[in-house]
């Protein structure tokens, strides 16, 4: 069960409105690694979790936490919406400035939202639960969790180097230290996983079942060499297992494919046609 | 530019088709973490690539191997799909067995695609592009990447468990085998450049700021301290760079949102009603 | 069986182009609660109507009525887009007003419909069917009828606000006022069923099979106690059948979950680790 | 800033897994009018609320309960999927029974979430945040309310006749009872502000500036006259300010429309064609 | 401005329900290339045409005639749905074909639409307007519109055979035989566009601005010749302009492409990493 | 299996950045009928193919060129944004120009994509599969092939238009002349199959399943007889089996429905409310 109190995580206010700012700033609350999916991942994660507890209550608190990530996003992006000037005044959109503000921000924050955050991200487009991942398998979805901290604290210093509201900027720079302090938390829980498990996700499938002789070879399909430069290519493994072996020239070791006729009733093309 | 030969890179033919089989495969074509997600991710990794060539090089090899995987993978399915009991027949739909694959199959694969093979996952729903992820900061993306290879590995083992047909778990534990070398390569890269570059993406914004005190902070926004068990709440930080500490009881630090009254033309319910 | 007329139900005529402005339109004709969609729910609604003849005839003379209405709109945008200036010339770029409507106009309203209305919103976000709604409940589907027609006029005259074109003004106009006449419609048929059903939905659910303990409780999860000021919050509730009551401090009654570990061939993280 | 404790706010627990009332379960948990919905709409409305106070808190209160509702739901469904037979057993594919519960049930809950809850809906569709509705204008939102709490109440006592298991339907008598209150808690805040706001949303647009000749006629688009024997064709209107009218033979009074040519830089069909 | 008469254009009853022949029929009304699909594209086509009165008036016609059909189908899959067997029984669900119908519906059918029609397709995907096609050139549309009404009667003929309900096989007679209309209609009013026009789309680009040398050339990307043996790898080309060439081993004649390095505000990997 | 060269099949180098240009030149990149769409058409088609073996090698060919064009594209946005000016610098965005260029761009490309090219359109929507066409017919998906390449070309036409860069204008009329051999491939494909099956699509319908009377009534569902003036309106059908006829005043000749009450588990309206 939830609880909720009125104060903000940190404070979110902007020194002045700018609504195509809030346009932009949409992206990291309702965008494919903004808040509202880190949120449901991490909640998701939680509630299927059937390994050690402390693994459930991690969970839990840092998807509650996200909940006022989500909360701070959308009380900024109210307030860089305030007074919009979506009004037609003859003169107003005369002004240059003023005439690419109206062009420029997202009309549904007028038309549809009132002036308030939707759960969208900066092209408009709604977030989508395909977003979250809750795979059962702690160690698959930590480096989810690594990756969503990676590509949204990317994003949110994006964000940051667009504007120079102090106020913005403040709270971004909240924002930014929680998704450092984030990272740190999957590595170390992923560290964790992968001394006991290996380095290999599932680590619980027989080795046995797997072609093992194409386990370890870097096959270049392109012309050229230089990814043969790369660590990949040569040394042992990094999973401890195998040796990196570089195939310059593979070729197709399966059949050309030949599909049967489909019968009548699909009304496919004949084979003889 | 691109070249195709006609053998397939391993075989791919199932010992006898199944079609409610066929469906479950498509996770692993269409899905989030299916073979066009990682084809699709890697080429627009390797065709918006500004840094060093090797990185370039060696994106398109294995975007490239991936077009193969969904090759042999959609190859597969239509082999699967050979023959499915669509037709009404009298006497086969009072035979449960058969009763239960008509009703399980996708329709889809019978009245849209003819037997063939669709880039859906295995509940129907159509692969998009929000999937792809390429952020022009390699060390985020080779997290997505070796995310996106441990969900695959694990989604194609589960469905290695969910077959006995000897064709299908042949090619399948050629696939197993690719994800592990495919992760395996994202470990050595990734390796690479934290190395280079420290564990926090991205590594090039000015640390002194953000808000650097709560930058190592684990904060318990859940009842109980299960998760104060973790590696993740003591010690140093994985980045070399703080101590992890646990905020057993944590505060808003923020105002209590008050949002100003919308100006008249937005017709929102007014502050003093 | 329907027919057409070639006369709009109401003139759509725009004193000039204005592309922008266009684009804003498009949602409501295309957006969630756009034309199209009552259109589709309304028609939707009266034929899967199992329920008395006059509503069946009700509905299906209303979602005809919607029709011309995603007809009017289809023409005004188009007419709204006339001679947009889309191609490229050297002189006009350089006029900061004509540069922001070159890039403040939808692009797919040029490269796509060739100058033409499509089913989509503000955003260029496509209309989906998840929009419609038909429960075959009328009283559930009469308040989303009733919701549509309020969010939609609500949209109308935000729209009616943002142009000062004398001729989309008086197209508005008309719908604003069939607006108010959907909206007094709905609130007519609901309060005919509410009156003989009562005001919970679905009436005909046995209430003994319901927790009635909290039936009447407002449950206050959030800190403070504004929401007691509330007419929900006190005195006997709106379906006459129990008294509100004002829970300041609830507790959970239910478990701490604890799920059980996955079999093996799911491959999960097991309990243990 | 939100909280969470370990205990649910009530008890969910299934007698016994079935995996496909678990698909089926979805619709209320990630489905348009599923706890997911409720529970972001009522935040975004809280988090966007520019009047007054009781307002923002109600919303909060009722937004953070329906987490424990998400939660709840997410619970049940894992407990659903326990032990859940996917893996490939040649004996059990030849039962009948457990060969439609492995066609049957959603291959995702397996494959993707590894028995876990997931956020879309029974037919697997991903929940998005098109379904969340938040305009700024609080009656036209309390609408959008009123109807998530039917829509979602009649869904919940559908699925309540779909099962026989009794943790289950304890589970749901418990949502079906707050759905209850919700809808009186809606008419509630409804009745409210139509007292002071009058029963057409928005109150604020000037009435001189719309048609009036048409707010209050129905308009009989489709052959019989059914539809006049309802409430909505005579007599005053609800909202007390016109009179119901009732038109039989209505005609199109707008122009038949005719489009000028496109420019020729849009290589659209010519006029003369 | 539209009408509509209560006689459907064609009878649409079936012999006895079928639930899981509903949800397949569903293909056909909201599907890809279902009849809502060619009603809003030929609706959309004709409000936006500005062409001859002629083309106007007919796809006007036949967008009207087609929302007939939407409406027969809805009719028919409600009807397919009466008294679906979703409501628990212990009895019942032991019986293994009624089990299949129970696992094998579509559970939105009867959760969300109580036994109604939907706008979704088979796999229960919702329709959404990128289905419609509507460029404001004629030839083109026209293309689309052939190609629709093929696959659509193509799906209408696959269903034919998977039913053996008289009352079913004789309204999808009617449609077949209406989709053979409409594809000779298509072709008709291609073959006067093009006589008028030629077989190029655009037909307005003024040919000196391609790059001619690679207009008629077939390039054979792939290993094999077999391709060679058609009808477009050789002879005059069909817009009688060219000469159709096969082009055996092609090469690449663009750069390798190296990209710039991104400046520093967008935090990407830098070039010398 | 496939290979990779790293020369483009045709150079892809703009003469100086346009991030709006960017924005515009997605719809032929990740829209319905952009280069991502016909690649996968025809790889699918191609994979599914259970005809001829020419059919499968050339749209392999084809398929496998597309993905070259794919390439060129994204390379040409990459460098498009080159250098945007996302930033925030005071004084440049008081620059009216460079205002409109900071509102007009996507801003998904700086903040997702850190200046790289998506797989979506020019309204920032995502690719997706539901674009793809394969249905087991061949002469439907080749109708469906000739519509996408003629509505591509028509969008590479129009951004031509809408530019004057001198390197995009040259790798644009590369694609157009490149769209032009493929126009005429699929008219000359298609002109191949009609010869043997007739223009009917699925020609394996046994012609007299069908309602004959009904096969070549041109149906007049709106006023107005301008549609008779075409070809589709009288004279010998295209398929040469019938003449066509015109209906002017159709009536219907289906039942007027009326649908049987739901059972009670399904709490709708009940049929005497």
């Amino acid at each position: 069960m939830f609880f909720h109190v009125k104060e903000l995580q940190y404070r979110a206010k902007p020194d002045k409105p700018d609504p195509i700012y809030a346009k932009k700033l949409q992206e990291v609350l309702g965008g494919q690694f903004g808040e509202i999916s880190v949120m449901m991942q991490y909640l998701f994660q939680g509630w299927n979790c059937r390994a050690e507890k402390k693994y459930r209550d991690m969970l839990l608190d840092i998807g509650t936490e996200e909940i006022a990530h989500v909360e701070m996003l959308a009380t900024m992006i109210a307030q860089l919406l305030d007074k919009a000037p979506v009004e037609e005044q003859e003169q107003a959109a005369k002004d240059p400035i003023i005439a690419s503000v109206m062009g420029g921000m997202n009309p549904q924050h007028a038309i549809v939202n009132g002036l308030g955050a939707s759960p969208n991200d900066s092209a408009g487009y709604p977030w989508n639960a395909r977003y979250t991942i809750a795979s059962g398998n702690l160690l698959a979805d930590f480096r989810a969790n690594l990756n969503a901290e990676s590509q949204g604290r990317l994003q949110v210093v994006r964000l940051y180097e667009m504007t120079d509201d102090k106020g913005v900027r403040d709270m971004l720079s909240f924002l930014i230290a929680r998704d450092t302090m984030h990272q740190n938390q999957w590595l170390a829980a992923i560290a964790e996983l992968e001394e006991k498990e290996g380095k290999v996700v599932p680590s619980t499938f027989n080795r046995q079942y797997e072609k093992s002789d194409v386990a370890y070879k870097f096959i270049s399909c392109s012309e050229g060499t230089e990814s043969q430069a790369g660590r990949w290519a040569k040394g042992p493994s990094i999973d401890g297992m195998g040796q990196f072996e570089y195939v310059e020239n593979p070729v197709g070791t399966g059949q050309a494919p030949e599909l049967e006729q489909a019968p009548g009733y699909i009304h496919g093309t004949p084979k003889n046609m």
